[in-house]
């Protein structure tokens, strides 16, 4: 791409009265480049069965050609018409526990029904043949925020059991597997496995969120081998993905099917607007292909779906959370939506046009920002990153600690959060790593939240990663099941023993947090931790912390072993925030990752990135409400917002929810 | 009436052992001058199929006409026997979500079902057709505290649909009117629409609360025509409502069904008693036919569905409480009931009788003030009130708040509560108006909770009121949708526009409470505002108030504006209690309502009224548990209670949890 | 039996490898002297519809033979099949509002389904037949911690039916008992009977739990009678209740089929292990039979079914809850279990083997208790009790009033185990009561939870014991109902006025708590009373306290009435533990109950008992971190554990988690 797309989704369908010349031409006064159409209107393409309209789109297209703004279609599929729910209330979803939902909501269908795939493929074929000649689409989406949505249909449980055939063969091998002399529940044939509802087995209840992950990978595998048939060489089919990563979908193997990947992050404004959550998500999208990605729909204004949280940004917050996009490596931003609804679910989900469909607030930061872009895009679209440091993050692990959890105010993404978080507000760029990547050496350190459920051949990778000269910090749990979530019954932390250079046989929860002894990572009131322990043996580990405990305190609560020429570092417990930056800030410390930007103001972010011209870019972001200043610590170059040039030690001030853009020269 | 009716709901048929002859002696021993009968007890009626038996209650009669004790029949409907559940279960509720309910609660019925419609007839007419010629009763209660109970049986859903044809004549006006096209889920003609259970457009849900509650005034307007074809001209036919105003009832259009409306309030008793809920109910139901009104059930001793919140009064307080409900206009006065039951589910809602059957501490406050009625009764009863302050009560925008609430801390009712509240610790008389009142200029003040749905009529005539001269307090969200929850597409707040004298584009929860720049109320510790704030730009506005904070403080909190000959003072957020009480007394200031009630101790109440004799009336409560004075204000009268002259300007003495009815000479 | 048996719950079958000879070596080392095998694989046994293995176990059978280690083994009833799940789904349980279970979790069945009991009959016979002549099994087990685990499919409701015939004769009878009348909802005949799921009448609900408790004392007397067809005489049949007093179960009544009681109690551990819920266990199984008895689950090590609650025992704890058991009567002790499970739903209820399967921390602790029981075992195995309080416990007064509660915060068990604890915490032996013992002239006091529900003929038995000399503190609502959960119609308490020697007709919730006027009891800051307050009117008890409140002064709080030969104590109110320390210590004082036990340190417990040669027992138990020291003040006599003398006046010093075990000479 030339430039950073700058868009909105535009339902022009949902519009109480006629003025599509009217919208269009706001858009494209203010300087808006694309608009995503049609992916929430099947019952208007198909108003009766087997009668498919275009008309009512043509116009529009027409109009949006004339404005010289492109298009990217989605396949309808994500909300069924009336009359399908009437003829084939069937294919809507039944949870487990029996409870058929009913029309009303959107995402509601079973995605592996046969006769729900035969109406969504007829349309898409109808729709794309419509279509495929336009030379203002640039590319497709297929469905929208897909997800198997728990439907456990009988066709789900039938799908299920011929999948475990597939993956295990006989059921004396899921007699082995899952455990199943365990109460007597061995299965003798196919036939005998019982429904998933009322099953407890962790391995069981793993491997059917890998099949529920499975049915959404295939669905959308599905449409866009339809969608390919058609497509342009020039267009991209794409999939917008909500708020990943998201433990329901398997983003790593849907994005094979995807030739450009997209997000829909939506996050806090207001005083509680930091970019993490534009941030992290981008920093995991970008991961999947190890490419530039699109933002398909993002806050305009207020969102909820109530008026509880209606939390409109502050003056500059859109425009600060653009340049937060593509310094992710963003190479669209578009808001969900045009206008604000005055019917239905959405009504307080606003546009950036409120309920009067004037101009205002939103417009006119909407509006700046676009005419800035026309101006700077063209530096900026691609940003390429080059990180040093990732976070492994294993889908399953979450899972497996769900089915048994060690904590109520602790989980996996807690963990994976506060790793993440004391990363980002340290500055340091991060990339994903997923148990399916090859390029752990791409990286000095690697951070792993509790990988509590992995293979041996993972666990191998991650020991090998060490013993290479690699620098891990790992939290508890990790190694403890493999990857049918079943406990090893080799000393823990199985075989990660050697690496992390001790064992345990016991651990504990902690009723109440503990001060490590003697404060040693000088963390103040903040000296705690809490929610578990693992009761620790060192072998050839060094202990970096031992709880302040009469009994436990014999057992260390943080370790680093020196396992070849790398270092494996520890935490049998849950730090407190304090702690694991001091931890982790250490670890980055000996890997020789600090540097200037660990002193800048604590509400400032920077961001480095390379253009498509090789020059090194650096975004500055001041996510709060006063200028702030620092000193600038790079090569010599010109702020792209203001034009001013930038010298090295020089100190720049960036206004209140502002930002610089360096460009070295 | 001639007097002010006083008694009890008496069950005969649930007594452990006969003493018919006992019950009615102490009856007529303390001064009870009315019982309600028959209404629980079909099973006893007709205890089978087709088989009558009256004579269980003939004698029962027989010996009330003896004590010279009047009757109100209720209609026995509410409750079923076993034989027609074990006959007919169809006729029970199905939930939204397609829960059945089973036997054992009453109130359980579809009372749009034709079965259960032809038994309720028969059983109606054959206990007229016993009853029509009875001297002794005075008038009928059709069926109890009746609602749509949450059926959504089969035929609700068809009579819905057909609800809508009527209304709405084509699915297109539907498809247009609740915004259809949004997720694409318009409907081709009547047969697709889909059942209600997992709609979530809030106009389709309003439309269904709508067709609940007509199902309620249906069925009762049904059985009061069926009664009527007996009733004798000096017979009435009332209904009781449960608590109103409740939502799920329009009292409004029932009422047009009955002669006389009846309501039920339960109130606080102990540290909880402060007349409160017995003047609101009150205020509330005599407002539906602008008339005098009766009190068919109220707490006699404990109540509750468990032994969690027995709370017996103290002494003094079922006294107090009946005349605060004769101040109100209430003619008549019954309590739940004569005597506690040993079995059942209301074990321990406790009647004038506690499980010992023996007369105790409530008997002989009942004799205490039955006989004090009966001298004074003839004095108070029908008491007329003239207020010149409303409240305007939309049910409609209870729905649409609650749809899409705002806050889980505050709703409609919580506003309209605190509102009242407010007037009634400051001794204002209330009146309600409904959106189908046409006296709205008979009020010097309206108070407005927030008018979230009303119609563009009802706007109008809110505006005009104020034009007229009319000075009217309104909360935020009002005049946002539409009458069908539909949000408006004019810039907000839409119609009131003008009288407003401002518009906004924009509103923000506020996550925390704010402040109103400099306490421009001196509400101190209370100066808070919270919850919602409306970005308000005045046109022609007063603003009375700023939000202390770096991004809200350009928006006004509260306005005033000059309309024609009013004022229409406006609320953009929600006011700690103090800032409501300083507003609302503001305004009634400025009208000139406010004198000498507003400074009575902050426990004593006063309600004004006119005698049959056209003798003005002054009623002084004291809600405390300690003895009160101050200075009397009105003209020369008697203290009817105590029989001593009240002469201007002097102090008056009022015991704890006791009252002074004065009336003028 | 000859000597304490400790030992495991043994699974072979879960072992994720061949291990046997490795296991058994593991235990016989260790000094395991017994373990249970088989209650939990019906699968194996019985893989196929009859087919049956019985090898599988043979081979464990028989190396257990050669290790001599005794063997108990378990009717496999608990857990069905896969093939007898997809058979017959219908003997699954169904409950109460039409949700029924799936395949998945165990003990899922109803009791009562023939098809259910058929195949329990054959495998049961089966395993019998097999086994019936090996030297090695002491007893079998019936089932395992059953319960009718809320079972309401179609066969329960018609033998409920059944059940209510037999029990009340006629439907007329029934509308007496329960009040039928009420809501008009009287039966004509059985057929009317509608199903249990709505019903919301205490009588019907309590006798419902009737039922559901009588469906698992059938189910297990009828497999004990199974089992007594191929029993030796030196063998026993057992059940292991779960964390008795159960109120779905009637343990009373199953205990006429078992020759000796078993329990599974699980304790708190680390900060939280006190000894308190061994011992209340104990105390209750002991009072079933006035017998010894078996423990034949106990935690290990940590347990959970998630990693929430992970609190392995400190070094000492586990050794130290064997004597505790020893102390109150347990003849055996027996761990779930031996090794910690890799898959399933107790994966983190651990086992004496971690899942290293590697001998650690738990497994050296019960190797030297095993060791330590060989050599006094025989000194210490059935210890005799003689206690001369009791507490008198009333499942139908938990579930009286569970149905109308009086409280979120107390309920029947909170004031149970209230006077539990302060009993225990005073080191008064204490020992169960049921309204069907017939020994209450055995204690000199008997402590009295709520006795809510009770017949006419239990509160005369309750006067007579009173009447005869006996002291009897007695807690509120006691007399209340009779045995129908129904509300009596004379003066409360009914027929315990006379003893107690007041009435009340009134009650009434307390909001806040409230003090003691002047403080009665010393409780200082703890002087207060809550919840509850029952207005009593003294007949001739004298008040003991009174409420200091402006209308509840003048109401006792707590009276005591000189009745016959005896006192009865009544607690009107909700005590704090403070004042039902003072009150109940008081009492046992007046009684003559205290001495040297009550002085002893705040963590140190003492428990007496006799041995097998006559000689007296003193348990001493430190359930502390520290050291603590008493001055042991019985007869001359050797602490078992050290082997030390034990003089009369001497200062013991039992160290942290440790035990001293005098036996007198």
């Amino acid at each position: 791409m030339d430039t950073v797309l700058y868009g909105v989704a535009y339902y022009p369908e949902y519009m109480p009265y006629e003025r599509l010349d009217q919208d269009i031409g706001l858009m494209q006064k203010a300087g808006i480049s694309v608009v995503r159409i049609g992916e929430s209107s099947w019952g208007l393409w198909e108003p009766e069965e087997g009668k498919f309209e275009f008309a009512w789109m043509d116009r529009v297209v027409d109009k949006l050609h004339a404005a010289g703004i492109k298009i990217i279609l989605g396949t309808p599929t994500y909300s069924i018409p009336a009359w399908l729910y009437k003829k084939h209330p069937e294919i809507v979803v039944t949870r487990l526990g029996g409870q058929t939902l009913y029309y009303g909501l959107r995402q509601n269908t079973d995605l592996s029904h046969p006769t729900y795939r035969f109406y969504c493929e007829r349309i898409i074929r109808r729709l794309l043949e419509h279509y495929k000649n336009n030379p203002d689409i640039i590319g497709y989406q297929i469905d929208n925020e897909t997800s198997a949505a728990g439907a456990a249909n009988p066709d789900v449980q039938i799908g299920f059991v011929n999948y475990l055939k597939a993956r295990f063969k006989t059921t004396d091998q899921l007699n082995k597997v899952w455990g199943l002399n365990y109460w007597g529940q061995r299965l003798n044939d196919w036939t005998e496995v019982p429904v998933r509802d009322g099953i407890i087995n962790p391995g069981w209840k793993l491997e059917w969120e890998r099949y529920w992950q499975r049915m959404t990978t295939d669905f959308l595998a599905w449409q866009a081998a339809i969608v390919n048939e058609y497509k342009r060489a020039d267009q991209f089919v794409t999939h917008d993905f909500a708020g990943p990563p998201r433990s329901e979908v398997n983003e790593w193997d849907v994005s094979k099917s995807l030739d450009i990947v997209a997000a829909n992050p939506y996050h806090g404004t207001q005083d509680e607007f930091d970019g993490e959550t534009s941030s992290t998500v981008g920093d995991y999208v970008r991961s999947l292909k190890q490419s530039n990605y699109l933002i398909t729909e993002t806050n305009a204004e207020a969102i909820g779906w109530n008026s509880k949280d209606q939390m409109p940004p502050y003056d500059g917050q859109l425009r600060l959370d653009v340049y937060t996009h593509v310094a992710s490596g963003a190479n669209m931003v578009e808001y969900w939506h045009w206008h604000s609804i005055h019917y239905g679910q959405e009504t307080y989900w606003k546009g950036v046009l409120g309920h009067d469909l004037e101009p205002g607030r939103a417009y006119r930061e909407v509006s700046r920002t676009a005419h800035e872009l026309q101006r700077i895009g063209p530096e900026i679209v691609n940003t390429q990153r080059k990180n040093q440091v990732a976070i492994l993050y294993s889908n399953d692990s979450l899972y497996g600690i769900n089915f048994m959890k060690f904590s109520d105010r602790v989980d996996y993404n807690t963990i994976r959060r506060q790793m993440y978080a004391t990363l980002y507000r340290a500055n340091i760029g991060v990339d994903y790593l997923l148990p399916e990547s090859t390029n752990f050496s791409d990286y000095k350190v690697i951070v792993v939240p509790p990988l509590y459920v992995a293979s041996d051949a993972l666990l191998k990778r991650v020991a090998e990663y060490v013993n290479n000269g690699g620098h891990l910090v790992m939290a508890f749990k990790s190694g403890f099941c493999n990857e049918n979530s079943t406990v090893r019954w080799e000393m823990a932390p199985g075989p990660l023993r050697e690496a992390a250079g001790f064992h345990y046989q016991e651990f504990s929860n902690l009723r109440q947090p503990l001060a490590l002894s003697g404060d040693p990572f000088h963390a103040g009131a903040e000296n705690k931790v809490s929610d578990w322990a693992e009761m620790i043996i060192p072998d050839t580990a060094k202990p970096l912390a031992f709880y302040d405990h009469p009994f436990f305190r014999k057992y260390p609560a943080i370790t680093r072993n020196q396992y070849g020429k790398g270092t494996l570092t520890y935490e049998g417990t849950v730090l407190s925030d304090k702690l694991q930056d001091q931890v982790l800030l250490g670890v980055l410390q000996d890997a020789g990752l600090t540097g200037p930007d660990q002193s800048l103001p604590a509400r400032v972010r920077v961001k480095h990135g390379m253009n498509r011209k090789g020059k090194r870019l650096h975004y500055y972001f001041n996510y709060s409400g006063d200028p702030e200043s620092f000193t600038y610590a790079y090569g010599a170059g010109t702020d792209l917002l203001t034009q001013m040039p930038a010298r090295p030690k020089q100190t720049i001030t960036v206004k209140a929810w502002d930002a610089a853009i360096i460009e070295e020269n």
